[in-house]
């Protein structure tokens, strides 16, 4: 992991854009950027003051010619993203212009970035802990505005906050105790293991309170698994583009990045829904071919959310029993479509004698009734059992979770300890271990293979 | 046509990036950010100077929430890309943080940007000419470095200025022969029209030299549509791979664009080839399916290049026969593979014989041997009848190579009404529509219909 040279890394999306940057970090990033940048005003790049934005061309000297012209935005370490120094180059948005930029700052000696290592830097310079790092791919890619308020509460540090709060208390404790052993004479030792018996457990709750949080955090961050099924024909595509114009009514026509091909999520009421299929969802209603009942078996399987669908306009048939009696035992919803073409319609008693404590929506996807219903079940279903919190203190990965519950394990051991009625030095090496667990959740304690591990997630030029 | 209101778009490309931008130009876009941007430092950003970047929070204050953050670049009109005051939001460069971002400038006030309307701004406010602002979306879209050098030339500004320069020189023209016309007694009448006459062949010769670069700068611009043809397992997909590696052999690895997934061009010397159906190509050698000669033919009749290939390692059969009557009479390359397997075939003599003009190219996809024969081919066909010039002053679309084209027409009856010793007054008439012609490519004369219909190819936020 060495630091000491000079990274170079394409920072903005690729594909068509006004504007492309290619960001630089490290010692040499001034050197290089005097070497390929000319500001028209004839200034010396090296003599730019921190933080300004200078007009010039980009020259390949070897080549004499020139690459591009734009902007050079120079940072000065420490008051930049990695706290090194930081050259930005902001030229034209598209995928040569951009490479042969990028081709040029490695010619003059910058190495090519590695995935997340503009972050990993600011991470090792003190810049961000390590819950802060990890918002920054969270905001990326965030999927709905409350997986965006997560992130971005993370990013703020509003969780690291509530994190070194808890570490800040136990450190207390200890030095309290420590002195305790130290000065057996003084006769602080009851009081103070009593007063650590309370704020061991004022601690353990709001801990569980933040693990209440955990479920929901992990689907805001990732997407709740959803499986749309029901006979053809049934609806189930009319389904998934009523859920996804929810998503798309948006100010600007984007399309959609390569992720979002593969994966499509609605946002329903802020909660990412990561639809399983969506395009044999649309092959099956366009080419009224049997759903494949092994294949329905298997989305059921996989979802954290099934939306059963049927059809209110007529009665059930053999298809929808078989649909019936793959969701029995399992929490689905069952929506009945089309209940705006047929009032008389016996759907509905026939499904509450086969599954009688089912939760049922009436739903048409032409005129959009029950969509209200539909997000209202699906809120409550993503944040029930949340004790309220902000949504900038959920815990959103499974790394926090662990290591928070670990400290609750380390927590319920103080208590063990306290009213087993043992020696201080005892209470201390659990008080310990809590504290360290929670301080690899901001990284103050923790080896590098993990650093290395969440930082390989993200994306290159972060 | 308003230009008023404050604009605002997604200046990067979408998809997961490091870094997005947001960008806003017009008179009230430092109020907007003044309204939504939090500067760490305490600053009002009204204050902050122009070309400078700051630290801080954005945030929607109705909402009482942070939405990113990140840094606030404030560059004031004139000096700015639209020349208007500009501000750019660097966020994070997700696709919902993009998007929170851009509709709270909304929300603000600012009107969502049309495709281009940034560097239309830039041109109505004179700050770039009709040819360099067309150059930006070309540098955007360029596919080689040939293309690149070309696209950077236009944009600053090598081609306006050969333009400029003629129509100064035709301005001084015109202006000697109305002195001529009002001072008839002055008898500088035959002078004017002698040396009008020998600037006249000159600037002809020199458009004709420009015009000789049409075809390149399309090819350069547009890419050249290429066909690869040949039977089943005659080694057409591992031609085409072999072309793209060439092309992939850049320092990174990028994803393509969507626009990539569906036209695939391949860099050979330069010369952007785009491949027509690259899909079919790979199923065609997978599957061993008949080539369809039908599929062939329809192929032959689009391309601008015909390769056509046979299998140097076996004797023809009536499949290679039907390829060869479908290139006969058409300007195609033969390319025999898998020349390094048989060094005795009788390929080549057989294929000399039906169509002796043609030329041969000997390749082995194996080895790679022949590519550079094939490299030299393209680029010859390419460059051939192009009178020698820097690729910044190549003509490179067709709008710019009709009007010079009619520009030569006038010129033309300049020349016809000095040998028909007629009034300078005529003379005066050609050479101002010549004028006008030439003006309608840096866009000094030019309709507001052509402007839109121009800009109208950008794409959002540049």
């Amino acid at each position: 992991m060495t630091q000491d040279d000079t990274i170079s890394a394409i920072a903005t999306a690729v594909g068509e854009g006004g504007i492309g940057i290619i960001r630089l970090s490290g010692e040499n990033s001034l050197t290089i950027a005097s070497q390929i940048f000319e500001p028209k005003n004839g200034s010396n790049v090296i003599d730019i003051p921190s933080h300004r934005v200078t007009y010039g061309q980009i020259v390949d000297h070897e080549k004499d010619c020139v690459i591009d012209e734009g902007l050079l935005l120079t940072m000065h370490g420490p008051h930049s993203y990695t706290r090194e120094d930081v050259v930005e180059f902001h030229c034209h948005g598209g995928a040569m212009a951009m490479q042969n930029v990028l081709a040029l700052t490695l010619k003059c000696g910058a190495r090519l970035a590695e995935p997340g290592e503009f972050t990993k830097r600011a991470f090792l310079n003190g810049r961000l802990d390590l819950s802060q790092a990890q918002a920054v791919i969270d905001i990326i890619r965030s999927k709905t505005d409350a997986s965006l308020r997560m992130a971005v509460g993370h990013l703020s540090g509003e969780f690291s906050d509530k994190v070194r709060g808890f570490r800040h208390d136990i450190l207390q404790m200890i030095a309290h105790l420590e002195a305790a052993i130290d000065f057996p004479e003084d006769d602080i030792d009851e009081v103070a293991t009593d007063s650590a018996r309370e704020q061991v457990v004022n601690i353990k709750e709001e801990i569980e309170a933040l693990l209440s949080t955990a479920k929901t955090g992990k689907v805001l961050r990732d997407g709740l698994e959803t499986a749309i099924i029901g006979k053809p024909n049934v609806g189930k595509s009319s389904l998934l583009n009523a859920m996804l114009r929810e998503t798309r009514a948006i100010v600007t026509d984007i399309p959609g990045t390569t992720r979002d091909i593969i994966e499509e999520f609605a946002n329903i009421g802020g909660v990412p829904l990561k639809i399983i299929d969506t395009a044999g969802i649309r092959a099956t209603d366009d080419t009224v071919e049997k759903i494949g009942v092994e294949k329905a078996r298997s989305y059921v399987d996989r979802a954290d959310l099934i939306l059963a669908l049927f059809d209110g306009s007529s009665n059930l048939d053999h298809e929808d029993e078989e649909i019936l009696s793959l969701i029995k035992g399992r929490k689905a919803l069952i929506v009945i479509n089309k209940s705006d073409l047929n009032a008389g319609s016996t759907v509905k008693e026939y499904i509450n004698k086969e599954l009688p404590n089912h939760e049922i929506i009436h739903l048409s996807t032409v005129n959009g009734t029950g969509m209200d219903a539909l997000e209202e079940y699906i809120v409550d279903l993503v944040y029930s059992g949340t004790v309220e919190q902000k949504e900038g203190v959920f815990v959103n990965s499974v790394r926090q979770a662990e290591l928070l519950r670990k400290a609750c394990t380390h927590l319920d051991e103080v208590l063990n300890t306290i009213d087993q009625e043992m020696s201080p030095d005892f209470i201390v090496i659990d008080l310990r271990s809590a504290w360290e667990k929670l301080g690899e959740i901001t990284g103050d304690t923790v080896g590098e293979d993990i650093i290395d591990q969440i930082f390989s997630q993200f994306c290159i030029g972060k």
